[in-house]
């Protein structure tokens, strides 16, 4: 008899192309509230809108490894910051203001998130704290991004 | 019949592994005109010449999302520093700098790029501005690499 | 006569997704040794154990392109730290502690590092250098990922 019909192709490989998170936000006024997220409202990016400027917090759907990383300008008031991942203060930002002399704080962490797990920037401490400013000229700014997606065991050895 | 011929093996997996693009440079000397790029010129890391030291900018080949950051040292004079995308300042640094206080500014943001569009620092305002300085001990830096390629969607789908 | 049998499945594509390096360190108390690698000692993100808090150092198992970032609480003195790529420092950071006004000083870079190369931060100097401050609620920390995985041509061709 004649030959068969050839076989179906393979299914093209599994790839990291498709996992996406990133924000990028930035402040249009100085914080005025201590104890509370800081609610960045200036969106340098977010296009898959995991930053939510309402609650202040990214919260996470793409489960994996991430960065975050945040630049604040402290004038007039000391800058006093936590990075919260959940309701957990995990890494503590101080930086003194004096005399007139702007300063640059800033800080850097990398993650493990799970879906649902929220991480966010606050200031502690009293009305003294509230030295994160921000206008026109002065930036003060949040950034995240997804690093390393955790992917399914099925997908990856498909 | 004959068993049919074995089906083609399935085309390799569209991956991220060959969208590179990444430069983090510095500076040899202080900056010394204002209102014009940063021509940073000591390379740490520029292997696709993504970022051009004639022009001071970096010129975007794979569109996509990108990270960038700057780290710079404040002495002897105020530094006011933009981020430009193109013709527009999108982020702004300043840091004062008082009383032989030397000083770090920093600041990172994450944007979609486009093939062709530009980005670089810039020194604003007066020559009062110009306190961005580098030597053999003080290093004045900027980085930047893509995060996540726009991959055309035949490529994803094969 | 039958049809033949269906081909074999394509094999999987080849993906950045089990290339995974990086870390996230910080120190419980102040640098208190010049001229030795800094070895942080809190751990945000370690997964890959590629940072050894006994040497202080960073060894690079996958070979690629890195990025690596450290932000430090400058309090009480002088803050003089190089990042060094195997024996030799090639950035260098420096912030003045002045009269109580705590400060923070960052930076950035990218390298290419083979497998066995190794990065770490040192502070630099006499004593009036050491800084680098930490306590329960002033993070000094020390970052890095691989961006870019060197990939073998075969896998890549595959
Ligand atoms: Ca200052
Ligand atoms: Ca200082
Ligand atoms: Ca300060």
């Amino acid at each position: 008899g004649f030959s068969g019909n050839p076989g179906l192709k393979g299914s093209s490989g599994e790839s990291a192309l498709s996992y996406h998170s990133a924000f990028s936000v930035g402040l249009s006024e100085a914080v005025s509230t201590t104890n509370v997220p800081i609610r960045f409202n200036k969106f340098f990016y977010n296009d898959q809108h995991h930053y939510d400027d309402v609650s202040g917090k990214f919260r996470c759907v793409l489960p994996g490894v991430y960065f975050f990383t945040y630049h604040l300008t402290v004038y007039m008031k000391d800058v006093k910051v936590s990075l919260y991942m959940n309701d957990k203060p995990i890494m503590f930002t101080f930086d003194k203001y004096q005399d007139s002399n702007v300063d640059q704080a800033s800080g850097s962490i990398i993650l493990r998130l799970e879906a649902g797990d929220e991480v966010w920037l606050q200031v502690y401490g009293d009305e003294a704290s509230l030295g994160v400013y921000a206008d026109n000229t002065n930036d003060s700014t949040f950034s995240g991004f997804l690093l390393y997606p955790d992917v399914p065991a099925a997908a990856r050895k498909r």
